[in-house]
């Protein structure tokens, strides 16, 4: 993984000084929230593979940072919309946006991290990258609600779990990837394949997430452990460890989590059994699935720095601890 | 005002059946939201002045409506978020939506409009509509956020109310204007001049909004008598009173608003010393004169039946009386 940290390293601070000053720009009243959610040590992946694919793809010029970092505050923007309406306490570690600075501040930050992500992409004047960027937005709100949606009713459905993970995580990963070859001026099929890439690498992203949510200490991933579980979100871990029980106990764990009265026993017991039975191991195993997907995505991509960089970040979101 | 009448008959079934359309696009948790807001009766004049300066210009083709209603979508997107903020409990006449669907599904909705408006205006593949669209999107947002940073600490000062009425409204019309000249292809003379036009019947608009707060019936609006000074919002009736009497009367009275501790006599006070001193006709007065500079703006124009109807349509804000 060499390549990759030397890439992390000399890219990142290019890209926090961006995000940096944009969120400088933003009005006093969510400037501080911006910067709370921006400076919380986010991996800056969706950044890296716009970067990696413009470069791959022969793209010279240094003016990659506002699309490049218009991906991460759209992530932002959700993320900061997510935590309030589920009430969450913690994000990375750190108190959550809406109890620092309140819910208008929040909300409103989301608001403008949005449009100004999406200012950023039209800064441009690249209607390819516009239309990817429109359609990223669109999908990542779409995705956000479908997610809420799930929430409220539950299922063991491996089908819509995917749907959910796709739309939450993977669809924005495809679209930092698509928009990097964009940038570049890719074919179709060149773009393609760096959509391809993005949204099997994003699915593996976030079954790695899931993964870690039942096996790692918050002193690790900066989350309450099995988090999930307390805020009954059905993932991966939990649907294996179902399809391997009986229908009845599954359905009674369904009722309790839809009605949010899992005990703490039930919850503890659930973790014990995910834990026995290895499904945090099998997630990552379907993860690895998803990541050898991704790679074979690259086969007719130019052999060079950017390649290497790009195989190795795709093992870095399978193999990451937190 | 006939033609404009005739124009709003024709072109009205057309807007609303293409919002509609999109609406039932939306996801189930939001679109209900969506159809709630988008059925409750808005004037539409943002996506009538799109399309009236994009016929103006000659554009002849019929693909105007995604362009013309995004702007319509963005308006609706910000009321939604701005209600639930406010706390308001009334939006034209109707419960406000957070109170009919709850807070989840109004802030998604909120976010899935401006990702659908966003997306509608991208379709074009114009370069030109796209930074419009985002630069309008990004100053909505700005003007949002400094409408809330004032409400927060009001100030009597005329300059500070004119660039919160500019942000919250009248740069979003300055848009819609200037997309329906993008679209038709203008030169940038002409896109300007259709921006000054939205930009100063924008200022109008809100200028009549914030007289007709203080001067009509709930029966008419559809808000709360007097709902801007219950709010603590000072808007220009207010500001030419205090400006009339003394200096401590108007501290006493910033200060309660402030604090939200104006009493319901001080309300019914200020209520009728703006109704004695006639400061709402004073602000429409100030109006008037918005009207007339946004009129000059069209002296270059070719006459013609959009122009006929572009003027009236700038005389119908400012007659306007809900």
């Amino acid at each position: 993984m060499d390549e990759l940290l030397r890439y992390f390293q000399r890219e990142l601070p290019g890209i926090n000084d961006f995000l940096d000053r944009e969120a400088d720009q933003l009005n006093g009243l969510v400037r501080d929230v911006a910067k709370h959610i921006l400076g919380s040590g986010g991996k800056r992946i969706r950044p890296l593979f716009t970067l990696l694919f413009a470069r791959a793809l022969g793209y010279a010029k240094d003016d990659y940072l506002a699309i490049a970092c218009a991906l991460e505050l759209l992530h932002s923007a959700t993320l900061l919309h997510d935590d309030y309406l589920d009430d969450a306490e913690l994000r990375r570690g750190r108190a959550a946006s809406h109890l620092v600075f309140g819910r208008t501040e929040t909300i409103l930050a989301g608001d403008a991290l949005l449009a100004l992500a999406n200012e950023m992409g039209a800064r441009y004047g690249n209607p390819r990258l516009s239309w990817l960027l429109a359609k990223g937005i669109m999908e990542t709100a779409t995705g956000e609600i479908e997610e809420i949606e799930f929430s409220r009713a539950p299922s063991l459905n491996r089908e819509t779990y995917m749907r959910i993970i796709v739309g939450k995580t993977a669809r924005l990963i495809e679209c930092a990837c698509r928009c990097g070859a964009a940038l570049a001026g890719a074919t179709p099929e060149q773009e393609d394949a760096a959509g391809e890439f993005g949204l099997n690498v994003g699915i593996a992203f976030q079954l790695v997430d899931d993964a870690l949510d039942y096996a790692s200490p918050t002193s690790e991933t900066g989350k309450p452990e099995g988090g999930d579980l307390k805020e009954g979100k059905v993932t991966l871990p939990l649907i294996l460890l179902m399809e391997e029980g009986d229908e009845a106990g599954a359905e009674v764990l369904l009722e309790a989590l839809r009605d949010g009265s899992l005990s703490e026993a039930q919850s503890r017991d659930v973790l014990e059994q995910v834990r026995e039975g290895g499904y945090s191991e099998k997630t990552r195993e379907e993860a690895a699935r998803y990541i050898e997907k991704a790679k074979a995505c690259l086969d007719g991509y130019e052999p060079g720095g950017e390649l290497t960089v790009l195989k190795q970040a795709a093992d870095f979101v399978l193999t990451r601890t937190k």
